[in-house]
């Protein structure tokens, strides 16, 4: 019960963090490549303060690292949280794609 | 712009809704086929008014349809904005994938 509870816990924050455009956008830029909290703010029409916020809610749901180089803090993108969320949904795409495939094959039943 | 903005908001919305463990497992359960709001309460340890409330944020993300007959309120799971929130995921994906086979390639060429 432990770990559903920590994977529950995984998924409120996975799923409340990508709950928001310019975190979406975030995770968008850093597919690219790690960046500078300073280049990730620039296309960004917010201050630094704000979009350090999102970034705080992003390391927070563990979907990026954020490592202190010198006066620079650079983010860098991890997929396993990501990759969780995309799990949970995978369930219900499997149950919707066996209702598609019985009600093609009534269907197919029909026509004969 | 208007249809990025709109997706944005379904987006929005959806990651919203399922950033609960609650109203996960009412996705689960109506995955099963379409319920009651007493149905769907019933395993849950908490009022019906708590329940009916995690079932408007689904209503509001159009996770659900909900029709009144007579006395009794009947949910339905519609697809397609998980759907869409599966799309925003697969995006990346397909992105990591392709890192993880340009590693493969890389270290496949270390080897010979």
């Amino acid at each position: 019960m432990v770990e559903q509870e920590s994977d529950d816990l995984d998924l409120d924050a996975v799923f409340g963090a990508l709950a928001h455009p310019t975190r979406r956008e975030l995770i968008e830029q850093l597919a690219g490549g790690p960046k500078s909290v300073g280049d990730l703010a620039e296309p960004h029409d917010m201050s630094l303060a704000a979009v350090s916020k999102h970034l705080q809610v992003l390391e927070d749901a563990e979907l990026i690292d954020v490592e202190k180089d010198g006066r620079v803090r650079r983010c860098h993108l991890d997929g396993a949280p990501l990759s969780n969320a995309f799990g949970w949904l995978t369930r219900y795409r499997v149950f919707w794609e066996d209702r598609f495939d019985a009600l093609e094959d009534h269907l197919e039943g029909a026509d004969q």
